[in-house]
């Protein structure tokens, strides 16, 4: 029997959490649910179209149930990404990560199997291959021009002269300019229910006055999209705004919590692990998932509460209170109360379930190969695929 | 043509860095093949039998490489490596996490199929788990006690009762005490040669003295072992010590080289990575290689020279000299200058290739399903799988 197979084995036979090999990716399936309606609903009463964003998950089982239909529409930040889901049936995707062009091959590959892929960009170096490439495969490739809202990352300011320039070129270059869109990436930096509120009223802004300079130029712009988990759930109002983008409010995290996005309650994906050892005199409990499960992600090491490396709840998911990952190595986590805590170290005997709540889901998400889901009485009900890679 | 299909096709056809997909791990083979030769030279002058740790690059090809024979012997971080290893002929294993009971099942199963696995432990309750497991399966399973050297993690410190005792349950209990070992974990915090030669003098004296005790107590010890890349590398010598295991020492890293036991030219990994945009107001070249190319490791942000996510260099691997990855979004990677560099911002135009040296190689590798080498005229000579889980 190879390897490969006493895995698939064991794994067929999980229907309880006991049966899983640890560590491994666990996920609520009805907190999920609830984290996709609860959007959904906001978005529909806003008057916006929802493009979900497919990285977080990467999993087509997932997708699924976040698009508005099995055809799309969906955002995804690699080309690997675009390519799985397609193979899976979505038709509509956004490449939402500024287009190199020694990719374009790839994305008229996947227009030429009939995707309306779609890309962005943010130079008239980007537009004039873009361009080149689509006279060159008679195919007038669809690009967004990307908007910087708040000098986090990439991206054209929207007074910016710049934006009606790649705007032409585009358009009398032969391909297509479909739009604008942003992503307030300096939301997660502000916590609280004020600062999420400006923070979406100043992406909405960049990217309907960048709309605007283009219309004013004779350039078309039927596309307006923002996206943010933080600014999707707080936006007052989206005027002007075509499509919302989001990624991470499918699982939500600790970040986002710390935010203010969502309670723990919320959160649908944690790490299972096993304790396998203890050092009393230092009130440490180790367990087998150590960076390598959980990812070096520390998001929340700035934010009120430091959660360490992730939070600990009981295999039922109920948060031990100050328990947190206080330390990681590859294959080993260390379980401490966080700083100042009063609590009593919970007695978390050798062989003890613990699940642990992590920082960053798509941080965490990308380090196991799959879901395995809860239903609602806490038993496992089906194992989801998810991949990675670009 | 399925998605699977083109990258396929893609990467079969690769034979220079420009043909490859972006982000992407890459091998400099001939630096790697440097590293091995040096730490096996090493180890035999010192006398002692090298078990190398092949968690780092999870990657048969290189782990024939690393060992002393197709064989083994080898040392794994989880028993996905153990099985994966097993089914391409290694046959003597020792899986260097403290055991949990439920994983004693798989332990056994590798054991029924030949292989020589054996175990670490550092508890009675462990122990007596074992020893029942052993009785039931009629198949004494080995069993090092894992030793505490520097308070970093796990383990029995040397001169607690407790080794004794947890001697006593396995070889009472029907289970084979085989021995000590210990990580000198601690070794990472301190850079400099003294620090490095006094941190692995302070790992051989624990294993050697916890041995003492328990051959005092007429308990078996026979193997003796070590293991960390600082130490291995700086050990004076090594009288007691029957082993050494070792691992991220394959392709070294910044962090390595910021304790001072490898230089910059020693680094054999890199993540190629492709220019996408810049910001030239604030001196910012944006690249599509974000955390989940390079990882979220920062483990370089407590050593004297902070590389950020990762340290640039051309796509011939010459670092630009300051230029580092200063920020890390899923999908991008921010370049900037060094706090405080005098140097000029590299020209990298638009679909510029560098290469990423990454802090931690276990890390950044964990990242990628293959690694794509580099022959010494730096072309593309062959791909590597890797594979990860547990």
């Amino acid at each position: 029997m190879s390897a490969r197979d006493i895995n698939a084995q064991v794994e067929k036979e999980a229907t309880t959490l006991q049966d899983l090999e640890t560590p491994c990716a666990v996920l609520d399936e009805a907190r999920m649910q609830r984290n996709i309606e609860r959007l959904q609903r906001r978005l529909r009463e806003l008057g916006v179209a929802f493009r979900p964003h497919l990285k977080t998950a990467k999993s087509v089982e997932i997708a699924r149930r976040m698009m508005p239909t099995p055809a799309g529409p969906a955002t995804v930040s690699t080309l690997r990404e675009a390519e799985q889901f397609a193979s899976d049936g979505v038709r509509d995707i956004l490449y939402a990560v500024g287009i190199a062009p020694a990719k374009l091959d790839r994305v008229l590959e996947l227009r030429r199997a009939g995707i309306d892929l779609s890309i962005i960009l943010d130079s008239r170096e980007q537009a004039r291959a873009v361009a080149a490439k689509s006279c060159e495969a008679n195919d007038p490739v669809p690009a967004l021009i990307e908007i910087d809202a708040d000098g986090h990352r990439a991206g054209v300011r929207p007074g910016d002269p710049l934006l009606v320039a790649i705007g032409n070129e585009l358009q009398s270059g032969g391909a297509e300019l479909r739009g604008v869109m942003t992503h307030a990436g300096g939301s997660y930096d502000h916590p609280g229910v004020e600062a999420l509120i400006l923070a979406a009223e100043q992406e909405r802004l960049a990217v309907v006055t960048a709309a605007q300079a283009l219309r004013e130029a004779k350039l078309p712009c039927p596309v307006v999209s923002v996206g943010s988990t933080p600014t999707a759930h707080f936006a007052s109002h989206l005027e002007g705004v075509t499509d919302v983008r989001a990624g991470v409010f499918v699982f939500f995290d600790l970040v986002m919590a710390g935010l203010g996005v969502c309670t723990l309650d919320d959160i649908a994906l944690s790490v299972l692990a096993t304790v396998i050892g203890h050092q009393r005199d230092k009130g440490w409990i180790i367990t087998d998932a150590g960076w390598m499960a959980m990812s070096r992600d520390r998001g929340t090491a700035n934010q009120q509460v430091d959660q360490g490396y992730g939070l600990v709840c009981d295999a039922q998911g109920r948060p031990y209170g100050d328990l947190i990952v206080a330390q990681a190595n590859q294959e080993h986590g260390i379980l401490e109360l966080r700083p100042g805590s009063r609590a009593a170290l919970p007695e978390l005997p050798l062989g003890t379930l613990v699940r642990i709540l992590p920082n960053h889901a798509c941080a965490s998400a990308a380090q196991h190969d799959c879901y395995h889901v809860l239903d609602a009485g806490g038993d496992v009900r089906a194992q989801w695929t998810r991949f990675g890679g670009w």
